[in-house]
C-alpha cells in the first residue's frame, strides 16, 4: 500500500471498518455460560471478547501471531539525549538477527512470529531541533513499509520498536498532540542522568519552536519529529484496522507512534490493547490519554516489543477459557442465575 | 509428614531453610551483562532472580511445575454466606476432573501439571459461628494432606482452592490475624449481594466473638475459623520451604490460608510470590499485610489457583529472558557501563 500525500494517508485513517458486533455479542453470551462466576476471569472475559469482535469469530484463535520490530535512527541523538550511542541501534538489529535479544526470547515462550525490520538504520533522520526529520515522502515510505508488514489472515499482530534516541522522539510527539510540555513527557529512557532528562527536554521545546506551523496537524508533526520506526508503527496499525487484526501495543514509544491515529479519528485504536504500561515516566499518562487500560505492569522498559510480547501469553490464557471451559449446562454444575 | 500437635507444627515453622544467595548473586549478576539497559525487564528480572535463589541454581528452570487445587466444603454456608449453593464444591471438583473448569485450561496453557486434592468435600467442617471448624487433629490432618502434596523434585508449586463460602473463611482469619473488623476483610466472592456481605460480616464477629480466647495463636485460628483447603495451602506452602521449591500464591483465600505462616514467622514467605491482586475486596490490604506484590492485576476474581497459573506465563517469560539472552559481550553490542 503506498500513500502519495499526507491527505491521502489522513483520509484512510477518517474512514475505518467497524469491528464485528455479532461476534462480540456471541462471545459475551457465551462468557456468560461457562462454569464460573459471571466477571470472574476480569480482564481475560474482556480480552476474549475484543478478539472475538476484531477477527470477526465468536471462537477467536491465536494460531497465526506476529510481532513485528521497527528499527531507526535518529538525528536527534546529536543533541545528547541518549545513555548508550547511536551505533546501537545497528548494533541490536544484528543482535535480533542472532537470535540473542529479549524479544527473540519472549516471542518464543508466546509462539509468535518475529520479524525485524530496519529502516535505514545507518541513514539517521533529521535532528529536528535543526531541520524536520523526515520530508513527506520519506515519512509515507515508512508508513507504508509498516503497513505491507500486517497481512490479513494474522490472528494477531503485536508492535515493538528499536531505536536509540526514540524515547525522545516519543516524547516530543506526545508534548505536540497532547500538550503539557516536554517535561510532562520525557523519561529516562534507557538510563539517562538528570542532565540528560533534562537535554531531552530542551530538545524537545526547541523541536517545537522550529515547527509551530505544523503542530496542529498530526500528520506532519509525526514526519517532522518522529521517527522511521514510529511512522512504520503507524502504518502498521492502520493496516491491521482495514484487515481486521486485533494490535497490541507494546510501550511508551509505540504508544507514541500510534497517537497521530487517535488525534485524527478518535475509533482508530478501537482494535488495539496497551500489552503494557511501562516504567518509561511518560507512559501512563500517554494511555490515558489515548484511552488504553494497560494489561500488565511489569516495570519494563525496554522496547523491543517486550511487554507486549509477554502480553501475548495473557490472551492465550483468556482465549484457553473462552473456548475450552465448559457451560454449567454440558459440566451439571448449579448456577446461582437459575 | 505428620504433625502430632499444634506445637510441633509451630517449631517446623519457626525454622526454615534460607534461600541460596550465592545463586541468587550470580543470577543477578548474570542480568547486569545481558544485551538490554540494567533492569529494564523490570519484575521480569526480579523473579528470575527470586527462582535462582529458591531452586537453588543461577539459571533457574521451570520444567516440572505443578498447580495444587484442594477443596473443601465449609459449615459456615448455614449463615447464607455465598450466592451458590455448597453442593456447587463437589460438581466443580467433578468439572475439574472432566477438564471443562478454566484451571484446566490455565494449567495447559502455563504447561504445569494439575492435581485436584479434595479434602472430605461430603463432610463440612464445623460452622464457626457454633462451634471450632476443624479440631486439632482434623486441621492436623489436612495441613499433612497439602504438605505431601509437595515434593522436592518441583520447580514450581502453585496453590488453588475450590469450597463455597470459602472467602467468608479467608475473611474471618484475616480479621482474626490483622485485626481492623470483619468489613475491612469482607467481599462478594461469588457474587453475593449488599444482604449478602452483611451476613458474611455478621457471621466473622460472631465467630471472633466465639473463639475469642484462641485469636492470639495463628495455628488455632486457622484451625477454629478455617477450612480444610486452606489448612492443606499452610502444609503445601510449609512443604514448598522445606523442599526449596518456589511457592505461587493466588487469591484472597490462597493469602488467607498461609497467613499463619507469616503470623510466625515474617520471613516464612520468603519463597512465594503472588500471583496476583485479585478483584474480591481484601485481597490487596492482605497483600499489603503479608509484605507481597502481586505479579498481575487483571480484574480476576474466580479462585481455583486460576490468577497464579496466569501468572506461570510471566514466570516462563522471565527465564527464557535470563538463560536465552546473549551478553553485550557475546553479541558485540557497546555498554554504555563500559
Amino acid at each position: 500500500m503506498s500513500f502519495r500525500s499526507f491527505d491521502e494517508l489522513r483520509q484512510a485513517i477518517l474512514g475505518l471498518p467497524a469491528g464485528n458486533d455479532e461476534a462480540a455479542r456471541a462471545a459475551a453470551a457465551r462468557q456468560n455460560t461457562l462454569t464460573k462466576p459471571q466477571g470472574s476471569l476480569g480482564r481475560l472475559e474482556e480480552v476474549a471478547i475484543w478478539l472475538a469482535r476484531w477477527q470477526g469469530r465468536a471462537k477467536p484463535q491465536l494460531d497465526r501471531m506476529k510481532i513485528v520490530v521497527f528499527a531507526g535512527s535518529h538525528g536527534v541523538t546529536a543533541q545528547g539525549v541518549s545513555a548508550f550511542p547511536a551505533e546501537v541501534t545497528a548494533q541490536m538489529v544484528a543482535n535480533f538477527a542472532a537470535g540473542g535479544a529479549a524479544i527473540n526470547q519472549l516471542a518464543k515462550v508466546a509462539g509468535a512470529e518475529l520479524e525485524v525490520i530496519p529502516l535505514q538504520v545507518e541513514q539517521p533522520t533529521g535532528d529536528f531541533t535543526q531541520e524536520a526529520a523526515m520530508s513527506e515522502a520519506e515519512f509515507l515510505s515508512a508508513v507504508a513499509t509498516g503497513y505491507d508488514a500486517v497481512s490479513s489472515d494474522l490472528d494477531l499482530v503485536s508492535l515493538g520498536e528499536m531505536g536509540i534516541g526514540n524515547t525522545t522522539t516519543a516524547a516530543a510527539l506526545a508534548t505536540a498532540l497532547f500538550g503539557g510540555g516536554a517535561d510532562k513527557w520525557v523519561g529516562r529512557g534507557t538510563g539517562v542522568d538528570d542532565a540528560g532528562l533534562k537535554r531531552k527536554a530542551t530538545a524537545i521545546e526547541a523541536g517545537l519552536t522550529r515547527h509551530r506551523d505544523i503542530l496542529n496537524d498530526p500528520l506532519r508533526v509525526a514526519a517532522a519529529l518522529g521517527g522511521r520506526e514510529l511512522a512504520a508503527m503507524l502504518g502498521a496499525a492502520l493496516a491491521a484496522r482495514k484487515h481486521g487484526v486485533p494490535l497490541l501495543l507494546d510501550g511508551f514509544v509505540t504508544s507514541a507512534a500510534v497517537a497521530p491515529l487517535f488525534k485524527l479519528n478518535a475509533d482508530a485504536l478501537a482494535h488495539a490493547v496497551a500489552g503494557h504500561v511501562s516504567a518509561e515516566a511518560g507512559h501512563r499518562g500517554l494511555l490515558e490519554a489515548l484511552k488504553l487500560q494497560p494489561l500488565l505492569n511489569l516495570g519494563m522498559r525496554l522496547g523491543e516489543g517486550s511487554g507486549a510480547a509477554v502480553a501475548i501469553n495473557v490472551l492465550h490464557a483468556a482465549v484457553a477459557c473462552h473456548n475450552g471451559m465448559a457451560s454449567f449446562a454440558e459440566a451439571g454444575v448449579s448456577d446461582n442465575s437459575a
